[in-house]
């Protein structure tokens, strides 16, 4: 926690994610709040997080939190729904600085646009396992309806380049997505920071009456409020200064994350994973 | 290299990949050598390879091979082409055990099929990009002609268990491999362990004149005839022992593993990626 007599309103918005993903958020947080530093954290080392199970996605959070911290951030952003589903207390364990995740900003917005009617959920296999986005809306209303999915191919699509038009995400998004159109969902929450660059081919599905609900954008609002909450806003001019870290391949990053920002990412700095990790036999005897 | 009077044909046959894929390897190895026992390690917790850089992928595989050392095995197999292609110097630097790959079986067995005619060569990004199949196959026939594509979805599709009857699966498989099909190859190199899961759909594109060359198959056999060269080929009766570790997510492992392996998988153990990395920054000048 900020302590009274910092200059908090100076310190940076840290945000971080498993990848290029979070750069979709970072896009809305400029958009809501262009005078706010940024210190962005992509682990695209060990990138996609959405596969692995909640004990190792915890243990790369709690790293990329660690890192995060050197730059002695007003606020954490978990920019990825995954780690956002699962590591939240770890994130808590680690550092007083307040969190926000994608999952109870997305959970609002549902019900908000949802009403008494369904609600759809997609992300990744592990924020599905983890039942994260059905706690949250049962925790604002009990008795609302809700069809979860999850859609795997989605985040190797997006970081392929392959979009809306492209013939295969039209496919996968049919195969993934018809069977939770037929349930008539007033709301669908884009559960993961890669799925709003596939939105109009989800979209299609779909259908006009179903409200697209992004969890980016919500969190990005949340994050806006907390900040004016708190009166810890900026009071420097806009635009402000962004830095970009990766854990692999800033090359790559550049390319593909220029999309998911929606402007050319100008510079992106390679950091190492420190000190080499030998993977060692889990024996209890020596634990 | 084993010292004179050890055991060596005791020893295992140490085999890692970046995930699952090896286990099609492991597979090819125990049909040709029964009598082998084998300890593998997945590294699920930072798969894929494949959209990785060299620096990484090398980094990785070093450490894998140190955890796999810890068995004393008579020779170690990168069941994984991209770590086949970037980093066999990497892990010649920490071993004298002998390491066998899968990019120059791979190559020897698509000249031979090939004669004079084209040799297609289909992997992961970083497979491709590093043009290693190239330098293998003219190393072997200089005048050889070659096209390569990457096929990124490939991982992904088979790790989530679509195969060759998906719908996906053929799409996928008819944008990437159609402009190769109209070359006209004579051989086509499986350069991905992940991708003789996905044969037929493969064999659909190319045609029934095309012979497909599976680079884990290819490599099976380099090891029984190097085991068998050395004198170093196991005494023991068949059936040899077999185990399993992964960094991540054992559940998940065996349910896609035995896909791979054509047989269950009975017990996969997990191993923790140790000490606790925390990204650092590059600063020359603490470096």
């Amino acid at each position: 926690m900020p302590r009274p007599g910092d200059c908090v309103t100076q310190r940076p918005i840290a945000v971080f994610d498993s990848g290029v993903g979070g750069l979709s958020v970072v896009r809305e947080l400029r958009r809501a709040l262009p005078a706010e530093p940024i210190v962005y954290f992509g682990d695209t080392a060990r990138v996609p997080y959405g596969t692995k199970s909640p004990r190792i996605v915890a243990q790369f959070a709690r790293e990329a939190a660690e890192f995060l911290l050197t730059f002695d951030p007003k606020l954490i952003v978990a920019a990825c729904n995954t780690v956002s589903a699962v590591a939240m207390d770890a994130l808590s364990a680690v550092t007083d600085v307040p969190v926000i995740g994608m999952v109870e900003p997305g959970a609002r917005g549902a019900t908000v646009a949802a009403g008494d009617g369904a609600i759809g959920v997609i992300g990744t296999e592990a924020t599905i396992a983890s039942g994260a986005y059905v706690r949250a809306i049962h925790h604002i209303n009990p008795g609302q309806r809700i069809e979860s999915t999850a859609c795997p191919l989605f985040v190797p699509l997006a970081e392929e380049g392959r979009l809306s038009d492209d013939p295969i995400v039209a496919l996968t998004a049919q195969t993934y997505l018809t069977p939770l159109g037929e349930l008539s969902p007033k709301a669908v929450i884009l559960g993961c920071t890669h799925y709003p660059l596939l939105r109009e081919a989800i979209a299609a599905v779909l259908g006009p009456n179903v409200a697209i609900i992004d969890s980016g954008q919500e969190a990005a609002h949340a994050v806006a409020a907390m900040l004016a909450d708190r009166g810890w806003l900026s009071a420097a001019g806009a635009p402000a200064s962004m830095r970009v870290f990766v854990s692999d391949n800033p090359t790559r990053f550049r390319a593909v994350g220029s999309r998911f920002l929606g402007q050319n990412l100008e510079s992106v700095e390679l950091v190492d994973l420190e000190p080499h990790a030998v993977p060692s036999r889990i024996a209890p005897s020596v634990r």
